[in-house]
């Protein structure tokens, strides 16, 4: 399928950081690809390199603007596919639209399958994700799926920091499931935040801390941190039920606008414990938000792909 | 697409009384149609009546022998397709392989995305699920789904029986949200039990329960009662944290073996009520099983899909 | 396939004036939908009518921003087909990627193509265009298409106005063939202006007359006029050659940025003619620019697809 | 497409015994995987050794319970792509469902067909099998077929025992043409067996012979005996028109429930020569009943497709 | 899917006669049409009436010259859809590739399935056929086959003519099935003529008359008579084996050059019975040729797929 | 994907010559196939060589009889996959139905599409096309194209040549882009002839010369010369227009029945320039034609294709 040569990295301008520290990790340089718009709005994209028959790996997060993203690598994957790449691999650390992933109202689109089709249809051979919002997700996709995940990284930092006692609080009952691993893997117990509507109003909602979290630092986790706000939330009810402090932890740090601001704001919010799979602009910097590198966990995945090697082998 | 005349309803061996409910319920015959066996065990279906440009609706969960009624209901489908039908719907009101719906470790299958291809490989035109295992499973298919739910004909059922002061329980971390909905529809507070491994042996679990039950009916909710085993270990200690009685409340009720025995005799396990989107043999009804009839609520779907009429409007 | 009903016409955010206007030609209610963003930028979409067997038309010119207004559109696509719609046809009065419609240079997309198989793939049955850029991408769909053409309206606007002699030219070679059939129905001879790159550097270019425009009026054609550079530079060599003064028409106008101020404010350059298959923003408006409405020609075009009619006879 | 490490064979529940003859043939390990079923009658497939780009073979003859082990063969598949490998051949040495192979009634399947598109679907590359009930079953795939025949083992087996004056017998009219290639390998004339329904009930059958047995050894020859039943008549009806003695011959027998005793019970039915492309259980083993092993061919068949050789050389 | 206004009845030059015939059957016209060759040897098709959303049938049998007559049907059918045909239907009477149905020898294709793959991918819906070579050929097709049969047609005509005592002999080792039905339709006994190859050289073949056909007039039955060497060898073994007299009866009459000039000059032949599937020219009419109209069937069957009735209950 | 050997080619009959001239560019034998039509006029093809997993290319352009040469390469490409061929390429140096390309009047097909179709249903991989009459139709494809051109070729021809002042000029409207590149590469002016329709008859046509040619050598470009009647047309109004010879020149020369014979006794037509992708027949060669063998570019296209090597690098 593909000669010699090893695997070929290209990025479009989602976070091209992120393709350049994978491909310090893998020592090769960057695949080299213009992409840009015409004056009428239309994405561009043409690959410098000659791809025939190479392993290509196309590195695109579905980060902001995210359905300008989605199109460039879907015109990237079709450049590569007519360039007659051997073998195409979209590799999107964040899947932003695996959040739409049922039909939980009448009339509304399942997108995270739609977009998983329309890779497909683009000509991706295969798929590597990092942490979906939920794991179902991967069997939307026809191609074959490596998901990665940051956990066993952010259960490390958090093991390595020695807290002290500690409780693992899922700040939503949809993050339950992964909170428990996490907590299993740090050795602590969980607790569940509930979110509650109250009366006729659906605008009205209470938060419900079941489980025990007095005098302990609360690790609130979850896959990604979105404008934080259930964070916050989460912080407040957690010092009101005596917790001593709290830990935000989460794979996807989206923190649009003023996020970062607000949630660092948060007096008794100690940390914010983040990857890099959505690049973290300068301005949202602060010495409250710890970045994880993604790029050593999704650079030897790849490296391990190219190579015919376990990808499970790295979680086991 | 399709001629005037109704819908049609077939049933392959799995579940003949529901689909005999179901045209009950619609005040239309069931369609004619052979299945069977071959003595080299190849299964055989003959449609009898005429379904040109019809609208077919097949009826066949997917239950004991799993395997087989799913290649008999891909075989009815076929059947139907070759035959003309104008539109085929698949009515799988228990849909078992969506318990398979993830690659949580190497080299496993996603056997529910699977399926999901299939059947429209096999030729339907839309699938009818009752309360799948995730609500995800919904993009698997390719093909239009109608989800239904059951919750609020069983959230009716304990209202009206106004048991005085409960708590809905998810006996396990992976039915908290479907549990914290039936919660809030039953306006009650929410608890979780988690299970824990102990140590290294993976075998040795403990349960611990997340929220208060004290002096409570506690009602466990699923999307399935299997075995059982969950919801009597889950009976067992919310004894032991104060519950003041248990009841297992689930959609399906698959019950091997000898399941609804060993559930009855759980002292504290005051009522099991379930849907008969499986069939219960005669064997194992009790009168500690309820056992809520699903076919109004399947049957009016199909009247809906068939005359254009919001299938979601029921759940509104 | 569809009940009766009439056609249900929805449209998106890239131009709901035009929808609004479309259904005032049919004298039916535009659908009702919400579409908005959700904060972490991903497009949601929830069609508020029943659409089950209806016969639904979304409208949709893949106007500024290009890529979100196409991903609307296919999340729009996508919804209606889980929705059950009977027929689903999006309506794109104007398809920027028709412009990359071919590889003249080595790994570039061909994302006319890309765009038509994502159309496809996200559940259209049907597609209705205008004026393409070559007629040629009407074999890069697999669903059916008709493309309709403005050229009837626009000749007639120029008929009407009877400027005595007048000769079409095309601005640039590509747009010959379409200014013949532009100059043959207006009854006038054809002027082409032929870009020429000079000597080893590309960048610079001169503009060649071929033909004769000496004391006409020329009447520039041509499918759409983007940044106006074009129509600009051929008025003003127009002008060198005698020209008496100069109208530029095309379908479709784009004008992003200033591009209206610049074209309006060249001397010889007496009107710019276009329709409405593109938004034009109200600080855009100017006496010289003249606006025919598209809306009855794509209303009456879903009126004879609705109701099976031949769209071609329109045309003879 | 794959690496180097040579081909590597895998194996379901339906005939493992083969797959070891196979591995011992192409010395080499068989792959390790695990198969079972929850108890919720689903199965469950984990493959244990890294199959990333590598050849994979899954052995799996669609034997008793066929259902059962079609899907399990289907879900081996699923595993298989989802982790990679790098090509997938199904090796599906008996496959029953050949015999649906046309609708010769109203509204029946066509499941030979089903069952290849099943098989492409859930992502097999390439298939092998051997002695199709119609040669035909081949176009029903969309995948590449490699179809094997025993037909040479089994006439050098009868060449070998040297009967004297011979003759090959179809047990039945769609038999004839195999039957004829094997007249034509053993040097024999070929006589016919035709079943003829008499009067107006169908159920009332009667048995001609056509051509000449009268002294001569007779070979029933077949694709497959499943109850033997045919074959059974067959040598009744040849013993009433003279044959001296009848040997039955096929490549897959199928001999459910009794059918080994009852067939070894007929008195002048001397021999039942078949392969062991079917498991032949402990219990119907008989003295009259000779088993030519498949492995050799299957394996090197395997071999062959796994160095790009020639399997069609291995038949000539 | 389809307005109401009928079956509409299309045909290419293949066999402009059977589509008048059909429509007089129908009481309908014949859908107007042009197809002509471009002088670069280029088909083109132009449908004149409008048949947006209209039941299309495109009648194209595969004769002379065969590929030319297939593309141009393949081409008509992608005029249809593209034109917004309801529904398309291909009626095929005689479907030549099915003879090339399976791999026999390696390299080479399966052109049966081929053709249906091509047919299915223009565009077509349904195909319509008459007595193919052999019935698992339906499973070749993706799309809704209608396979009719002239065999009820054929054996009533024998029937009527009253020979006295008959033998039903299939020409051929492959036509014994279909020869055993019609001997069955016609209550005769089945004779069948093998060819064998002698010795080392192919090239040599001796016939085997097995059955007795002595004294009796032999009905030598096929699906197609070609060259009509099979029936010439056939009825002259059949006259040294003491056969009275002998008749050539098949559904598709293929005759090239002087087939049927050497077909009637064969003394023992008394007459050859076939169909209009397939156009007989003037100048090879004669009488011991008779020619069974298949208009009424195939009119029959068009006019029940359009009517939702059943085609099965033709036959029965 | 395939082993090593090198690229095998094979040819149907359209083209042999120019298989034979390209594999003597490759150094290589021309693969063994048997390709023939049985009396039925059914097409086999039976590849000798075994392919498997071998980089095979099929040279076939579809020139007369065109349909049967389209078919014969589409089985080839059948009989190829079938016989586990690890990687196919049609290689099709004119493919004629390109000029079919859009819908421009109602209920035509798109041929050109719909060729693209059948070839990627057969199982082609890859496509390799020359000079297509109109870029876009690579976009019809869904396989990988690669389309060379001859224009350097043809240019570098003119530019050893030497002429003196030419001009070049488009026959056609439709030709005027690609005349316009010619015209760039030999450094020439460019002019353009127009086809006018006169009045309501539209057989009467009259020709406009845009552009001036007066005492120049004309070369008149195109993709083909079909009839030549355009050129003839052209040469006859260029002298008119005082030019003071007129040479033809294009990429595929058809030249059907007396067409080569009518071009060379032009009198002011003083020399034919194409290239061989066509076959010229012996009794078409003239003094005034010259042939520019294409072999050189399709061989060394194939072997970079084959080696991984870029194709676009061999244009720039």
């Amino acid at each position: 399928m593909f000669l010699n040569g090893g695997p070929m990295i290209f990025t479009g301008k989602a976070h091209p950081d992120l393709a350049t520290r994978i491909c310090e990790y893998l020592e090769c340089n960057l695949g080299r690809a213009e992409f840009f718009k015409f004056n009428n709005d239309n994405t561009f994209v043409k690959i410098l390199d000659n791809v025939r028959q190479r392993d290509v790996f196309i590195v695109q997060p579905t980060t902001f603007p995210v359905n300008d993203n989605i199109m460039e690598m879907l015109i990237f994957i079709d450049a590569a596919r007519r360039a007659s790449a051997g073998r195409i691999t979209a590799v999107i650390p964040y899947y932003s639209y695996a959040r739409t992933d049922k039909k939980d109202q009448p009339r509304v689109p399942i997108t995270g399958r739609l977009i998983a089709d329309l890779i497909h249809t683009a000509g991706a051979d295969r798929v590597v994700l990092v942490d979906l919002h939920a794991a179902q997700v991967q069997g939307f996709f026809s191609t074959v799926v490596d998901e990665l995940t940051a956990l066993p990284l952010l259960a490390d930092y958090f093991l390595k920091k020695n807290l002290g006692e500690i409780v693992v609080v899922a700040p939503d009952i949809g993050s339950s499931r992964r909170s428990r691993d996490f907590a299993a893997r740090v050795n602590a117990p969980l607790a569940i935040i509930e979110k509650r509507r109250l009366g006729n109003n659906d605008r009205v909602e209470t938060l419900n801390v079941i489980g025990n979290v007095e005098g302990k630092y609360a690790i609130l986790f979850d896959d990604e941190i979105n404008t934080g706000s259930t964070m916050i939330s989460a912080a407040k009810i957690l010092a009101e039920h005596g917790s001593k402090g709290v830990y935000a932890c989460a794979t996807h740090g989206i923190l649009p606008g003023d996020a970062a601001q607000k949630l660092t704001a948060v007096p008794n919010l100690n940390e914010i414990v983040i990857t890099d799979t959505v690049p973290l602009e300068e301005r949202k910097r602060h010495p409250k938000i710890t970045v994880v590198p993604i790029a050593p966990l999704v650079g030897e995945a790849i490296r391990r792909i190219h190579e015919g090697q376990s990808v499970g082998a790295l979680f086991t």
